[in-house]
């Protein structure tokens, strides 16, 4: 064989080690909430398999993959703790905002109700615990991140309530709610994989700006997007104040209408603000990639690079 | 010195030990919970600082001393967990109950309204992992009591709803979402003190057993107590289908009249149903002191005693 030859079969290697990583992560994550309790599992398992893009455990797997791992047993219950704790906060927030559809199907609290809804939420927190209970130090950086989840939510349902919804309260509440998690997905996943500490930074900033991109992108598909493209009650964000710190300028100049939200929407969508904010998340992207330069060429660092690419197209 | 005297130095040595360790455990706790996050943050201490009887905590410090645990720096942080993963469930309990009165105080979700307290009970779960991440195997028994405890929450929630509110339902609510707790207190106490295989069984049981008197009493309470004396919004486990099985064979039984709650109060403390779970409970702290006999005779042993008493009587 030639050296191509010789690795483009190692890339293949690595691409079926890819595959296998995330089936092991959805065995793992259904295994977490196979609980005694009914409602516990039936509602669990309703939020899973609703799907989502499980973009946060993909990015732990391949970074582990990418930084020399080949275990992905043993990876797949730190990645599957990750989508655990991001569903966590998913139905919570459906309780505090009366969202009834979620992943294009009606949420749980829409089905269970608000007190099942509260606890299956409570005990998919708990599922990560346990999950990650045998994982020692990669717990100090999961649950920094967990709690920044919760600090970055609060920050946001407080700058709604007290109307001081700015574009620096906004990047710190992305930072938090949303980058943070991103960030210890990668820096877990390459941890895991045994990463030089040059790689470890490189791959934990890499998961903090994707992060970052993702969320703005998210915001923006809330603004512009409807309920069939996002499978979730959309205008949720933007009708109880929040989103991108833009929204509240192109509020302030938004003409008196019959219907305040489409005033507000058509408002922003006619100006620069999108196309701004488009324009930043591009750039963390384009900034995260290049961080990449420190991992080997090898087929899970280009699933890095798709991941990179996906925050920010959903139809990548 | 005789050896009589030599012991009481001992003991008063361990009983300095006891009273510095409680110290230790408060400061772990505020530390925990010293967000950045306004709300957050006083939401927690507002919570925390109105008290309660710190059961769980001493039961894992008094586990650790009377096992030869002599580092109470370092028993503290697990034991300041326990009590914020009950402080946890406690918030969240008080949204689904729209409990409005918590330790004497107006509760969380009546200061704050709902989507603060949600996220404040969160908050405090991720606390719980925070400062649980540096223990290690320890975690994998705080875990499984962390899903115990939302799993006995959620089957009472559903026994409710459901109307089918039994006995043999009732010991297994009360076995997951109080004494599991209990348990893991003990027994990651006990870990700490690197006690034998022996001791570390011993005193699980022990924490199981009286986590199961304390819930049994804990129900007698809501039925006969008052408001001011519970300090929380009382006959709201009652008014709610809760409570011990014999409540609804009390039900059955009793007469319509203008307020049924009054009735099926009265009913209840006119029949034996109080005296016997009170005779069940005692009977749980009678069993579980007797497993104390593994124990050296210590100040902390007479502290895990004086525990026991405390679950079924209040004021002792």
């Amino acid at each position: 064989m030639t050296e191509l030859a010789d690795a483009a079969a190692v890339k293949q290697d690595d691409q079926h080690l890819i595959d296998a990583g995330l089936q092991a992560v959805e065995r793992a994550m259904f295994n977490a909430v196979n609980s005694e309790v009914d409602i516990l599992r039936d509602a669990s398992r309703h939020i899973l398999s609703a799907g989502g893009k499980r973009i946060r455990p993909r990015l732990l797997m391949a970074a582990y993959l990418a930084t020399g791992g080949t275990d992905i047993e043993y990876a797949a219950p730190p990645a599957a703790a990750v989508e655990l704790m991001h569903t966590a906060s998913v139905v919570h927030d459906d309780i505090n905002d009366h969202g009834v559809l979620r992943r294009g199907r009606p949420s749980v609290n829409a089905i269970w109700g608000r007190t099942f809804a509260l606890l299956t939420g409570d005990f998919l927190f708990t599922a990560v615990y346990q999950v990650m209970s045998p994982y020692k130090d990669l717990n100090m950086l999961l649950s920094r991140a967990a709690t920044a989840l919760v600090e970055g939510e609060t920050l946001q349902a407080a700058a709604v309530k007290n109307n001081n919804f700015t574009r620096e309260v906004y990047a710190r509440i992305i930072a938090l709610k949303t980058a943070a998690l991103f960030e210890s997905a990668a820096e877990i996943g390459a941890k895991l994989g045994h990463a030089t500490r040059e790689q470890v930074t490189a791959l934990s900033q890499f998961g903090h700006n994707i992060g970052l991109a993702f969320q703005i992108m998210d915001d923006i598909l809330d603004i512009v997007g409807d309920e069939a493209r996002l499978g979730k009650t959309a205008g949720i964000d933007l009708e109880q104040g929040r989103g991108f710190g833009a929204v509240k300028e192109a509020a302030a100049g938004a003409a008196p209408a019959a219907d305040p939200m489409e005033s507000l929407k058509r408002r922003i969508m006619s100006g620069n603000y999108l196309r701004e904010a488009e324009q930043q998340a591009e750039a963390l992207v384009q900034m995260a990639i290049s961080l990449l330069d420190v991992l080997p060429d090898s087929a899970a660092r280009e699933e890095l690079i798709t991941l990179a690419w996906l925050t920010i197209r959903r139809d990548y």
